[in-house]
């Protein structure tokens, strides 16, 4: 091409999306080969044992018992207040910080973790983000002109790294006095690892000092897309969120993606949790204009379906003994792959909850290529593979493990 | 607030969206004086005689028969391959331009504005709107750190204001060597316009001068929201996207919001339409950058009824058939508020096809507050009043114009 045209920030490598491009293949070998004989562990929904994407019976069934108007009505541009109240209990249950906190309606978490980016640094500013991550956090900063800079999740022992963290928190906020740190936990996004409470007082610590700089502007980006799948006392850090120096403020993505099974459906929120009034206003209406600006307003039958379920006692209790029921059966999952990963050596990173466990390496990409051929398909990151618990039976949870560690053995 | 924690870039006045409180005003009046005694012709949806929003029942008997993971799962980045065949189609129809064409999935025809400005403009550039333009598109500008310039949109005989266009296009694209022109028709929201395709015929004709100067980078970003409730023969212009010089680009708004009445379900698309197949390519790759940086993807749902309803002859026509009826009682609705117009001497905007009609005046804020005195609520824009017919009944359309009138001559 002899030119381009589109604007100079706005030139991308022509490339698909790699996850979905090993899906495709793993979805050619259980075509092939019988889907008994393949474990697809790319994608990142909950499947049952037979290989079927998993949707709530409560959920769908209320979707689809609406009257057409609350699916078809444009929402308000922030989102519905009923469901602006609905989102902020799914998200804190009994842990709601004493704080100002205002909630608008984003596509997924997506929409979250992109105004959290936006609205919240300088264009050239670098997001602080672990070295375990979710890779569109680096897209997102990308697309908009920012840097990530990454620090260390464990040290040697497989703790939190919080001597990386605050090593890079602090050369941050000190260069640019301004910074977004991005925070996915509980059950992180690619290795299922969960902050403990004390480790979060840690990291409040070392923000609170910096606060006291009042020129500096500390923000964090909590990611809680899987939540929803973490023990119900993961939600206990929220209460830390109250009583923070004005110049601290705390974002959170919600997604309704995984808690509702609602992938496909757009539906989230970005809720803002801060000491100051002006500060949470600010938020909301900032917020309201990126929303406006980039994507009108959210999905109004999404909202119906958390709204409607939040008022009903008796749907909320079928509801949440659903999610129970699936957490229960990824939990069972997750033990089986570390039992095994234990009895054969296999190293993986510390599991507490959610979705993913990983297993760190150096040569990733080749061992995911290699591990097709074994018919195991697992995504590459840049320091190791990432197995999806949440999309393989407990039974090849069991097996995968050895076959990883046979593989790994093979290339060493 | 002694301080802001959003960036300098994303301050905004703290305002909520002027048509939503004007609705819930409207929905105010008739819960107090009875749905008979108001004339609410506020939100762009299109509203049975009874003041019910109407939704297609061949759009929602689809969904609701969708299986659920139709619904749940999650889309492909760009859109679903079948999907982003059939929204060409849809677009279309028989006029499709003999060109490089690809399409991305978008949150409605927002999502596709977005992505055009975003992508195709350097920091600072101006767009080139008309002066009877839906707010948004400087919404989008603004937060994007873009100006908006206006050209006149008609001339003093109510006819298409070429020159106007002229001008303005060609300063601007000498300026600046890059330029986003937003063509908002066919049915112009809020004027209900269409262009000719004789006015098509001399846009292109300056853009065609301007685009021998290969330096110059000719963006076209035509926003056809409404299109489906347009005269069939009004996709014509589409054909004149044949065999364009390579530095013109037409990019293509298409929304679901409307044609299928899913304004809640966000969903449409961005065509990009060029005779170079990098262009096309690029366009491709750079819009699915952008979503996944801001949404992710887009409604799996709403594609899926899309789809499910294209590829299935009946279901086509049944929609085609619901879909005309409306057209038809847009149709008389819009006929009698010209008619009733013209016999009381309100003078209205040339009115063609879509949900709007415009009325032009110096003080449409003071007139819309006066109005609502006498139960009638509409819209008030810079340079007159917005007159929703897709939300008014035939009847009250046949009064609405001389009760306009009326206030109009008591403020003169």
């Amino acid at each position: 091409m002899a030119f381009n045209m589109v604007a100079s920030h706005a030139v991308w490598p022509m490339e698909n999306d790699a996850i979905f491009g090993l899906a495709a293949k793993a979805k050619e070998a259980i075509d092939k080969y019988g889907k008994e004989n393949v474990i697809d562990s790319t994608l990142g929904a909950l499947v049952d044992d037979d290989g079927n994407l998993i949707c709530l019976d409560t959920v769908y069934s209320e979707l689809k018992s609406l009257p057409n108007a609350a699916i078809a009505a444009y929402a308000q541009v922030a989102g519905q207040a009923d469901f602006l109240e609905a989102v902020q209990d799914a998200c804190f249950k009994e842990y709601r910080p004493k704080a100002y906190i205002k909630a608008v309606a984003t596509p997924g978490g997506t929409g979250a973790v992109r105004h959290s980016i936006w609205n919240y640094t300088e264009p050239g500013d670098s997001i602080l983000v672990c070295d375990w991550f979710w890779s569109p956090y680096v897209t997102i900063s990308e697309e908009f002109g920012r840097t990530v800079t990454n620090y260390e999740f464990f040290n040697d022992k497989g703790e939190f790294n919080i001597t990386s963290f605050k090593e890079k928190f602090e050369s941050l906020i000190d260069r640019q006095k301004r910074l977004v740190t991005v925070l996915n936990t509980p059950a992180n996004n690619p290795t299922g690892y969960s902050l403990s409470d004390e480790e979060w007082d840690e990291v409040l610590d070392i923000a609170k000092e910096k606060a006291k700089d009042p020129d500096n502007k500390i923000i964090f980006m909590v990611d809680v897309a899987y939540i929803d799948y973490a023990d119900k006392d993961r939600r206990k850090f929220f209460a830390k969120f109250s009583n923070l120096p004005e110049n601290i403020l705390i974002l959170i993505a919600y997604s309704m993606s995984k808690g509702y099974t609602m992938y496909g459906m757009r539906s989230g929120a970005i809720i803002g949790v801060s000491s100051n009034e002006e500060i949470a206003k600010e938020f909301y209406y900032t917020c309201m204009h990126a929303n406006r600006a980039n994507w009108s307003n959210g999905t109004r039958g999404a909202m119906s379906v958390m709204t409607s379920i939040a008022k009903d006692p008796a749907k909320r209790k079928a509801y949440e003994e659903e999610v129970a029921k699936y957490r229960t059966m990824l939990k069972k999952r997750a033990n089986a792959f570390v039992k095994s990963a234990e009895e054969c050596g296999l190293k993986i990173l510390p599991y507490r909850d959610g979705f993913f466990v990983s297993i760190p390496c150096n040569n990733a990409k080749q061992l995911s290529d290699e591990l097709i051929k074994e018919k195991l398909f697992v995504v590459a990151l840049k320091k190791g593979l990432r197995f999806a618990v949440c999309a393989v039976s407990e039974d090849k949870c069991k097996i995968a493990p050895a076959k990883i560690k046979e593989v790994m053995d093979r290339y060493k």
